[in-house]
């Protein structure tokens, strides 16, 4: 994809801080694909499996690390991150919006909020009671925030975010549009056979430079917040209950849910769909794999699983029918080698 | 959590109707937790396990059992199920929110529908063609209520609800941000190789006292309605399919999926991110846990499971391979019984 | 459910191009279930399964292949696939809505959008800079078109729907509320500990005739676009990441999630809550059962499973703690047997 502001190789260079080789005069104006980007655009190789598509590559430019440029005889940035290298670059082409500041005459703002000059509240968004617009925040387009809220500086709500009460955002968070943060979180009481509510007093705290996905839910807490800390990162459809505390720096993959008072690490990776039961806690830097479901607390970094892999239907018919077994089957192992001792 | 409304310990009690032990004159002006509650606020302890921590508990007060409460220094409220009675005493603190009957000026509202004058209408709602707004009820911002929808008395959309078509809510529904109810159902016929879209007629009917969570879809039925009976309790980020009926007081956590024409029970609890196909019955008081796959109609109430806890990933991968091979390893065994015999 | 425009039975015949048996001059207003009918109304029988229903069946009409029909004393319309027929004849009496041209007072429409004279933007709705629609398209309630956005001929966004940017949608296409094509996909880098965003530079685009679900997500592409060909069908709730390729007349159920860069042939069937990893590829005509996790790619059309069914939960833990099991029991049945040779 193609941008504005052309910018010659050295120039990139120069702004990225890394070494240049071959033409440093080749102007750039976009990035593209290894396969895909023309002379006009900046490409990447970050995965040595692609190296040989380095032949056909038609881009002004690509960054790699050093190793890979032996031979190259295009023109390439050494990085030892190259995909890194890659995204400081994108987004020199393609930077994000800047708040264009002001109050649109379609917005509705409740007397008793505080919107900064500095912030943009975009068409058809709504400001309830109490609540609070620092500089530099873009409320996009159809944002519902409701009371008692805080948007910090530089965050971003996309387009349609709800945030529905006492949601307190830090700096430079960003939220995708049909989000909703600081919804009741789902506490229920049997009495007399009939469900009542327990209600949600808590508040959902958000720390600086956190993403929140597409259509993600995060629920406010029972008494205290839910959190995260600063820096987490999720993607869309995912579901955190109330009272979950999320440390900084972990990130997770679409549709996972986050079931009441889980307590999760820093730098942890979830994968998509996984489950995570409540009132648990997992440790730092774990990592769980698509669709595995977590129902104990755990303790030790490393890499978790529990999914199992599609396989053709008939042969897993046979297999999943001995599942049903294999308790029995094990003590018949068992007992045959008693019998033999 | 702080909130107005000051009140005494023998107040409380009278309103719960529970026997009070101790000092009936502390104030009480919020609820917390059994170790964050401070000395204005109300406490509980439900959970035997947590019975240490009334050591140090600065609470000015706790809902506990009176089991629980012998050799307790502090103000105790007792009950038979703290929880409920926290729940209620909670409730006093935060009341929901009472309607202000009106129409925001924002919102749009169609000649054809009717707005009871004791409703709230919302900023930016939309309510369309035919539909109707009883008593009571609260339409939040950004709310879109389609054609030919009924919302009963002292129900509340929170905010960005979209009531589709022909969606009929009884008294006191909840429904929080983002749900979807009445979009069409997926229905489709293949004719010579290409989709046809089979017209979804019926509608969406649910009952009294139902709760529905952020971002869930509700699709109206095919032919006839999608219902929910009175009471049902759904969480986030649930998908109920076209033609589901849902038996009273059952509730469902977060991310659960129900496929089209599935009929469940009363009194089910259906735990996160579990599924359950198409055409089957679920009989009462069924409780099915996390992330589990319902294929074929349960006839008997009890607790039911499918999904797999994680472990290390290498040795996960070590049992998978080997489940791949079980109904081979099953017949080596019985082979070799055979062969005994 | 009963409509306008009542019918007779030969009308009826003739529109569809069936064959009638019975009385040509009944009169239909509507359709209905096989048992709920009335004799105004129009039923079908597709599955033979159902065949006893005929006897007691007051519908006015019912579609049926002509080998049902022998002995039935109704009148009936004979049709190869009784439900497609089914689907058409309810199409007379339900027709999808045809756009009343013209932008709502409520509505916001940026100055450097194109709107064409034969489209209608509903109250509330937002379009933004360089986004055209199409004449026909229809932009219901509360949607919000972010920027360099098009809108087919014919398309139906029903209600708060989010296109945030660089998505093109074909012709016909129709789009279930809550759902969100076109935000960021997840592409994140680590540099020093903290994540640094990998800006997305592609679109999404959407073939004719293609439909998504409510509450769905489908991001913009990281280089190129997402993309999903012609008649592609798509449930509630389902996500697409980044640079996913999804065949022609393929079809997703409720709350499947595709990672980023898989792609997905042509006429595949994914079942409800199935996971597709990232980076791989599924041929032409695969069916993925319900809950099912496609790690790898899949090169031969058919049907493949991976997820368990229920079972009475003490029979599961016990079946499932041998599981953890699985490969030492493999091992000692092979040592067993290597003892005997």
């Amino acid at each position: 994809m193609d941008h504005q502001n052309p910018i010659t190789a050295a120039e990139l260079a120069e702004r990225l801080g890394l070494p240049l080789r071959g033409d440093p005069g080749v102007r750039l104006h976009g990035v593209g694909s290894l396969t895909g980007a023309g002379p006009g655009q900046l490409a990447f190789l970050a995965n040595p499996r692609y190296r040989a598509q380095l032949e056909d590559a038609r881009a002004g430019a690509v960054v790699m690390r050093a190793a890979e440029a032996e031979g190259f005889r295009g023109t390439a940035l050494l990085a030892d991150d190259p995909y890194v290298a890659y995204a400081r670059a994108a987004a020199l082409f393609a930077p994000r919006p800047v708040a264009s500041p002001g109050i649109h005459v379609s917005a509705v703002v409740d007397p008793s909020a505080t919107v900064d000059a500095g912030a943009q509240i975009g068409p058809l968004a709504c400001i309830g009671p109490r609540s609070r617009i620092a500089a530099g925040a873009i409320v996009g387009p159809g944002c519902v925030v409701g009371e008692d809220c805080e948007v910090g500086r530089d965050c971003e709500l996309v387009a349609r975010v709800t945030l529905v009460a006492r949601v307190r955002l830090g700096a430079r968070v960003r939220i995708h549009p049909g989000a909703v943060l600081g919804a009741d979180g789902f506490g229920l009481a049997m009495e007399a056979g009939h469900w009542i509510n327990v209600p949600q007093l808590g508040g959902v705290r958000v720390g600086d430079d956190c993403e929140i996905g597409a259509n993600t839910t995060i629920d406010r807490g029972a008494i205290e917040d839910t959190v995260l800390e600063e820096d987490v990162r999720l993607d869309n459809l995912i579901q955190i209950a109330h009272n979950v505390h999320i440390g900084a720096h972990t990130a997770m993959a679409g549709c996972v849910g986050v079931a009441g008072s889980a307590r999760i690490g820093r730098y942890c990776m979830i994968a998509g769909a996984a489950g995570i039961a409540g009132h648990l806690e997992i440790c730092d830097r774990v990592v769980i794999t698509a669709m595995s479901m977590v129902s104990q607390s755990i303790r030790e970094p490393g890499e978790y699983s529990s999914a199992m892999p599609v396989m053709e239907r008939r042969e897993w018919r046979r297999n999943a029918a001995r599942f049903r077994q294999l308790d029995a089957l094990a003590r018949r192992v068992i007992a045959r080698e008693k019998d033999k001792e």
